[in-house]
């Protein structure tokens, strides 16, 4: 059985034990606040974290802004960024009592960990980190050293809270895998402090931007949860398609019709090809106004409770500074431990 | 011109400017706390903390307690190290009010530095650190990600009091000229805030170990300041020489010989050949007994003034408590500064 065989039984057995003892875990998430969240954190993340938060578990979310800067050379938007995601997260139902959100370069004693971590791993463990190899090809950049000492980073996240628990897709089980070699090191070498947190292996559905590839900020091929009904419907009917007003689902050779439905098709809870058939011969501009309606129809009661909430010109600020005094006292207690568990205090 | 001779320049220079405005400058220095200070550190480096100190100018002392578990799996006795290495400091006649000892651990803000100034340097250039190849290939271990980027953290201990003058030995310009580079790449693309400090070359003369390689606590070739007269009578005792009565000043051919010739010659002031001399025909038992008391003389008052304070069980505790304090202030101070230039701050 290989390792992602292995992970993926290890999920089904997991969500079995949540479900009858969610106390028993603590979940650590987080994103880079590089740009808006859209519909590709929604569908790939914010509905396990509300999953999860209904199942009872407690979760820390990090906004990783230290992240930000693993591939490029700027912090511009960050402050934007960040409070955007707060109001996103609000919006779509995650509720700060169970879930602490704070910000990586909040957290002092958080960072510290990652001087003892990185004594734990050899260069060569580094290198071996496939999201590290891609990413740095897909910057197209000379390897920075916070880039290659990434998941070293993402084991101190986890680590700082006793983060047992990791919602993550196939990509990133090796960040997973690297912080439970470290843990068990740590504990080997100086007592043990730290849980050996599981990978739980999302279902999320992949979704594709809107030329067909990964929906991702930085191909600006995203639909943004803050978007007005008239942005979506502005940046569906720019999405490049093709003049057969037979709409079929074929994402190899109609990548743009394909994203349009498989959009669609998630808001509306069905397939591809229903929506396809729905539309039937009446091209692609019938297409786009079915896509804009799914979106906005989806979106509607996310972006109404987000505007609300954005009126409170003091809710992100309160969010984060109680979620930052909550990850700060337990960051010191546990570098409290760690610091008297490797015997550095005088 | 080389870049030593650049270096060696630019520090006759700094002498000058430090004796005319040393309350310009502040100097960053350190140990690693992984066994007892010996002689080596004495002409090595704390005659210079001390004459920076005599000239005014302010000193910032860490123990690198981090930096003990680069190349090793184990702080073993640190706690015993970091309380000998500060009874040897103010035995010497270091002043905590104007020199301020702190641990490497016990500052999370200092530490925390390490995320930015990691985005700030590539993988390449950590790489090309001469004394990480040197440290990694004696070590005869695998690269550990703490000693790769051990120049980063190196930065991070200049920077944090935002220290301008680091007096090194020429061994360790590419460390300082990593944090220059650190430092400049900071001001360019965030906004200034550190200063680009200066190496100060120091003139300390090479300390063999009474075997005739370097005096290293890991050759166990060490005369420790805190030995008793009678423990470095055994150890010099114990010295390996040779045969031939009359005592020549011959490293490569007699380097036991000549590590007790610069030993006493050091400690009396003098030079190996005239110490020659002066035991001429009488035999290695004669240069032995001649180095037992150079020794003993010039660590006499060190001893008794370490013996004294000693006495005082909290003293320890205390210098390391305030010097804590006051490194931890500043440390946030510069950390609050970096978060506002960055805009990480929310």
């Amino acid at each position: 059985m290989d390792s992602f065989a292995v992970a993926e039984q290890r999920s089904a057995e997991l969500t079995r034990t949540i479900a009858q003892a969610p106390q028993n875990f603590r979940v650590l998430t987080g994103e880079r606040p590089t740009g808006a969240l859209h519909l590709g954190h929604y569908f790939g993340s914010i509905i396990e974290r509300l999953r999860l938060q209904q199942a009872g578990v407690e979760t820390f979310l990090v906004l990783a802004d230290y992240q930000v800067i693993t591939d490029r050379d700027t912090t511009d938007r960050v402050q934007e960024n960040v409070h955007s995601a707060v109001l996103d997260y609000l919006a779509a139902g995650l509720d700060p009592k169970r879930t602490t959100i704070f910000t990586h370069s909040a957290i002092p004693a958080l960072n510290q960990l990652l001087l003892p971590f990185l004594s734990l791993v050899t260069e060569a463990e580094l290198h071996r980190n496939p999201t590290v190899k891609a990413e740095a090809a897909a910057s197209g950049r000379a390897l920075s050293g916070l880039l290659l000492t990434y998941p070293v980073h993402q084991a101190a996240d986890i680590l700082f809270c006793k983060g047992n628990l990791v919602p993550v897709g196939k990509d990133n089980l090796p960040h997973v895998e690297i912080t439970r070699v470290i843990a068990r090191r740590f504990n080997d070498r100086y007592g043990h402090v730290f849980p050996v947190p599981d990978a739980l292996l999302t279902a999320a559905p992949e979704v594709p931007g809107l030329d067909g590839r990964k929906m991702s900020k930085s191909y600006g091929n995203t639909i943004a949860l803050s978007m007005t009904a008239e942005e979506t419907a502005a940046v569906i009917r720019r999405t490049v398609t093709d003049a057969d007003r037979r709409i079929t689902f074929d994402p190899a050779t109609r990548p743009g019709v394909a994203a349009l439905l498989s959009t669609a098709a998630l808001c509306r809870g069905t397939t591809p090809a229903q929506i396809a058939e729905q539309v039937g011969d009446a091209g692609a501009g019938r297409l786009k106004q079915l896509t804009t309606e799914a979106v906005n129809d989806f979106l509607t009661d996310h972006r109404r409770r987000r505007q609300e909430l954005a009126r409170d010109p003091h809710l992100v600020r309160d969010i984060l500074r109680r979620g930052t005094a909550r990850a700060h006292e337990i960051a010191e207690a546990t570098l409290t431990e760690v610091r008297e568990t490797m015997g550095t205090t005088y």
